[in-house]
């Protein structure tokens, strides 16, 4: 059997980093290469017991359900919206498998192949393979650590007529980056005066060090629910737990019933236990307390981290202490290719991800992400080091070669 | 915001059938119309049991895991499989939301858009919709009681030149068809002849009414896992519970390893808690003892909707009892439409679905498909008086109209 796939395939085959990483699982290789919460941080026994009232509901809780979703979780999640200056109802929401089922059921009922979406220099990998799978046209817009540079993104408008801006603007995947008020304001105009609409992925906006006012949406700053051009998206993985696969899209009507007919196209519903028990929590659950413990968490192990970077004095190495998010961002000095020190370092026994493949068009070679929410203080400790010690064999060998 | 959508969605717009089903929702109408199995059917209490002993694993149960699927529950359905003459490993293997998601994630890595797809006449609606949506082409061939007329196969792979043939070969949705060894070992000749891939969907090939051996597989009379034209799928939706939404596909490594990038991209993975408390669950389970009583029960709940069919003597309806599955297909009388028939039957207080959405292309509109595995004893009679009523009243409009 000669087996001939699809043209789309072309952009799923293997990466280099997706290998390298492959040789870390199972042995003894530290990662700071995923973007995996604490799993400290996970209410466990909360949970179990979660599931076991959900059982209460008898059968249902086994059954099919609807392709939108549980109901009673998506009045949860609209009430917490409320909370955060977006007023929507439940039929502007679609419950989904992780909020990465929400970017690609947008794509899939907004855009055709060859369509152009704007996105942050550098952004999301995942929504990066994504747009490469599905034939979308990813553009890269200029920015700093404002946000995207409004006039690139007025030039970019003009220049390649986009229908959609992915964009990230609270503590992004992977700079930590958070948008300035203007910026975000910015954004919607140009998207509302050309009928852009924007995909505002939220996964990291809860995990805030600093204890001031959360961040507007650029969601809530626009009308809404209905005629809003922006779709938000969010997921309850970085809040609750990952395992459970659940995230959720708002937006107008029309759009999400869209999203809701493809998602009965492509996998008819996500878990029904899941969504009951995720809701069983929430309902006797002081969340609001249990994502302090995170951000206080997740706060000093950005801070024990940054101290450890500090401590090693690495020459020509630059990065932003983060206000948020699971994530820090390094520049490295220009001669370092990071897919190259990469592989160095996984013969240390640590592993990050490289930055070349969070970039849509021309990459930085010399970048690269650290997530610090998965290890604990030792590990973070021992990776760093290890980190260190690749950083200087990698030099050594350059200078061999020189 | 004037909303541009996809060209894709226009094969996603709302469905007559879909708006009167609707209507059902939360009242009076009795339901035959959905795939809805047997509340009593599912193991509630050892389900509990399971997901509370999954929280013993610790963390590891809310956390990120593979995209493929929980490794211990992907050796436990290699290793059903191997019962079943399908000799596969875990490589072979990719657990999936529902095997509703195989199918979309197969069609996405092996078909374009235009390519053609040879379909049983009628064929699983679902999957009628998604070729819509992915803009495939479905092409229907002729079949009977044995399954695919392989003359009308061989006409059809000259014309269409088709990449692929998506087949129910055992207890069929909708007709409950069961083909014969001949009619499988034709297909899986001519579709290696001219390398078109078979897609074998087996989501009912558990519930056999007949106590038998159970009838070979497709992927099982093939060359198998690698270099196989067949891609098998299966789910635990029908023999422990849907809501859990897990199913497997199986095939050639390279196939299977191409669906798994493509779920990487669309989802990242189905819900990690759902695949272990499964495992939890079959490990302690007598599954076999199990799906006896789902085979007990649904043929007893066939015989009566049989025996309440029989008894109203209806003119010019025909049906033939089914050897497993859980649908009865019906054709009426030429005169009926079962589109204003459910129109009719929805106001007596039955639903079920018209026979026109399982067809690819011209329509018998004289069909429907009842489901005999939901109600109970006293509501399907209802049901099937119900649904005499509304036939009563439809005939009297026709004599009256004419």
């Amino acid at each position: 059997m000669e087996y001939k796939f699809s043209k789309s395939v072309e952009a799923l085959s293997s990466s280099a980093v997706r290998e390298i990483l492959k040789l870390t699982q199972g042995n003894q290789v530290l990662s700071l290469a995923g973007g995996l919460p604490a799993e400290d941080s996970f209410p466990i026994a909360e949970m179990r017991e979660a599931f076991v009232r959900s059982f209460d509901l008898g059968a249902k809780a086994l059954q099919y359900g609807l392709t939108d979703g549980y109901l009673p979780l998506r009045e949860w999640v609209a009430s917490r919206m409320k909370q955060k200056h977006m007023n929507v109802g439940v039929d502007n929401m679609l419950l989904t498998t992780g909020s990465q089922q929400a970017v690609d059921l947008l794509c899939q009922v907004y855009l055709d192949e060859g369509d152009v979406v704007l996105v942050e220099n550098p952004t999301y990998l995942a929504a990066v393979q994504l747009f490469q799978f599905r034939g979308i046209r990813a553009i890269p817009v200029d920015g700093d650590e404002e946000g995207m540079d409004l006039e690139d993104l007025a030039r970019k408008i003009a220049q390649y007529r986009p229908k959609m801006a992915y964009v990230i603007p609270t503590f992004a995947n992977p700079t930590g980056k958070v948008w300035s008020l203007e910026r975000r304001l910015g954004l919607l105009r140009q998207c509302k005066e050309n009928d852009i609409l924007i995909l505002e992925d939220d996964p990291y906006g809860e995990i805030q060090f600093d204890g001031q006012e959360p961040y507007r949406s650029i969601f809530s700053l626009d009308e809404h629910p209905e005629d809003s051009c922006v779709v938000y998206t969010s997921t309850f993985s970085k809040i609750v737990a990952p395992g459970l696969r659940t995230g959720w899209a708002i937006g107008d009507k029309r759009v999400i019933q869209m999203m809701v007919k493809a998602k009965q196209a492509v996998d008819l519903q996500s878990s029904t236990i899941d969504q009951i028990a995720l809701h069983q929590l929430l309902d006797n659950f002081d969340l609001e307390s249990h994502i302090e413990k995170i951000r206080a968490s997740y706060k000093a192990r950005m801070e024990w981290m940054n101290e450890l970077m500090l401590a090693q004095n690495w020459n020509g190495v630059k990065w932003e202490k983060p206000r948020g998010g699971m994530f820090l961002w390094v520049t490295l000095p220009e001669h370092i290719d990071s897919e190259k020190l990469l592989a160095a370092s996984v013969k240390e026994g640590v592993a990050f991800v490289p930055g070349k493949p969070f970039y849509a068009a021309e990459a930085q070679s010399n970048t690269m992400r650290l997530n610090y929410t998965l290890l604990d203080r030792d590990d973070t400790q021992m990776a760093i080091s290890r980190l260190s010690a690749a950083l200087e064999k990698y030099n050594q060998s350059q200078a061999v070669q020189q």
